[in-house]
């Protein structure tokens, strides 16, 4: 199969695109810099809007496209120029380019749990409207009716998988107003002291990145033929507060929680910090998955986190995979 | 208060900034020709695509905007990149705009029933799910969730209202897929042969360009406290047969229906010749309302071809408002 993935530089993508081997993988990123470097990819920097680069991306036909480029939450509020264009026109456009350059293509769209918006209800499951509030969350939800249209005209073969927060980012700017709960991850395991935007009762829905990697995998060539019309599904995720998180990472690292304190900000708590009870049977039963447990989920991330060797000083690794 | 309209000059638009006299209306067409040459109306011609419009449109302040401009259906299949830019690239612009420009600006947007597409379900009511098929009906559902978000987030006062067909546009060619439902009104009246792409038993939800003006002016002043969450109305319509439609401008006109034909074509019949009863509840509750009865809208249709001058000969006129 040729697989365009684009956003290929990134966090999420780079893990992606290294669990696709068995493929000719076309890896489209703004940044040359972050594209993995590996024999079955091809790497293409460029501008996503720019309607050349989407012709070099289909040029050699499509199979499937994974579309994990998008300008993130904060910075969508930020710039919504570009936002506009990169997360709705050019999104648009490049599903067009993949139905012109494949036979109805698989085409999974990373959508996010942001089509929610806050307040959210007292739980959420597969029948809970789309009501976004951030930019971002709009463009997404916008997207999932973009890709819904494609595939009920035959065009694509689409699936708009909505990802909850994924850990552990990299350090630094993200764009993303979620971004501490990655930074929770850095903080705790290189011993620094860490104020997080929200309360310790504060709840949220998250993913391993590898986690969300493998259901991007599993979106390439999962059987369709009973997802929803919408063909939207919200990804299974684990419901975690901050306070078990903090404890499990303690426990696992052996760091104490002591230099992590809560400054909860009232608009990051109703977008990030209370997340309900989460039902998502319609993915389960296509057999998307989440990381089974906290346990099992923080025991990814650190792994991640000294493979990739972000921590500046060792700790003691107790993750019951290792 | 200061109004700007989009597709201003166009069939609707002409109708709607000669209501609204009462206003400083901003009249902004990409053809400055159409647009109504009038003292309360300021006209603009330009392309909604460019920023340096869009910010000339709002100089001067934004207290409600009515967004008629699209490409349409058939137009859209046509020119899909055009369309894209037009309908969700320039019409968010132009969301963000009135919203930077105003203080919560009301912004009424034009959209469509081809948010439902086809096939329908055997009945349509306020909690259909939009499904669009075409192009167009997704940029409008699009858009929808665009004009719901900003209104949620305090930017703007949004509404948009799902127009049904609206009847009797001027003959040539519009773009529209449903041109014949104003093509046979044209024709009849005229004299001429007329071949119809759906069958006799064909019905569709119809209006009258008068009665969609008036609701759009409704639309500007109505009270919103009540309106759904999703801020989406369905407009009411009139349910028609293409026979009962054939008889009435018989009736109306003297002229007979012996020179209209019917030739189905199957795409045709099923996107704007198999429409479901409809209710509009939410619409109605908000005091918008439809061409009251058959007699009524054909006589509002006949009354403009009259005015208009687009008949090449007399006919006897009955209808009884007159």
């Amino acid at each position: 199969m040729r697989i365009i993935v684009t956003g290929a530089g990134g966090f999420v993508g780079s893990r992606l695109v290294a669990r696709l081997a068995d493929h000719d993988v076309v890896a489209l990123d703004q940044d040359a810099g972050g594209i993995p470097d590996l024999p079955h990819v091809t790497g293409l920097a460029g501008d996503l809007c720019d309607p050349a680069v989407l012709e070099a991306a289909m040029h050699g036909g499509c199979d499937a496209v994974v579309h994990l480029a998008t300008v993130p939450g904060g910075a969508a509020e930020q710039q919504p120029g570009l936002a506009r264009r990169v997360n709705v026109d050019a999104s648009m456009a490049l599903a067009d380019a993949a139905a012109g350059a494949g036979e109805q293509p698989r085409f999974v769209f990373a959508s996010s749990i942001a089509v929610f918006g806050a307040p959210l209800p007292a739980s959420v499951d597969d029948s809970t409207p789309v009501s976004p509030t951030l930019r971002y969350g709009a463009h997404k939800a916008m997207m999932e009716l973009w890709i819904s249209t494609l595939t009920r005209r035959g065009a694509i073969d689409g699936l708009s998988l909505r990802l909850p927060g994924v850990v552990a980012r990299p350090r630094g700017p993200s764009g993303m107003k979620s971004a501490f709960l990655s930074d929770v991850f850095h903080a705790m395991v290189s011993g620094e002291s860490c104020t997080l935007p929200v309360s310790a009762g504060a709840t949220s829905w998250l993913i391993s990145v590898e986690c969300a990697a493998a259901n991007l995998v599993h979106a390439l060539r999962a059987d369709l033929t009973k997802a929803p019309p919408s063909r939207a599904l919200t990804l299974p995720a684990l419901r975690v507060s901050m306070s078990d998180l903090l404890s499990e990472i303690a426990r696992q690292t052996s760091v104490s929680t002591a230099a992590v304190s809560y400054r909860p900000d009232s608009d990051i708590e109703a977008t990030f910090g209370a997340l309900p009870p989460l039902r998502t049977d319609a993915a389960n039963a296509l057999g998307f998955d989440n990381d089974g447990d906290l346990t099992g989920l923080v025991a990814r991330v650190l792994e991640l986190l000294a493979r990739s060797g972000s921590r500046p000083r060792d700790f003691l690794f107790r993750s019951p995979e290792r």
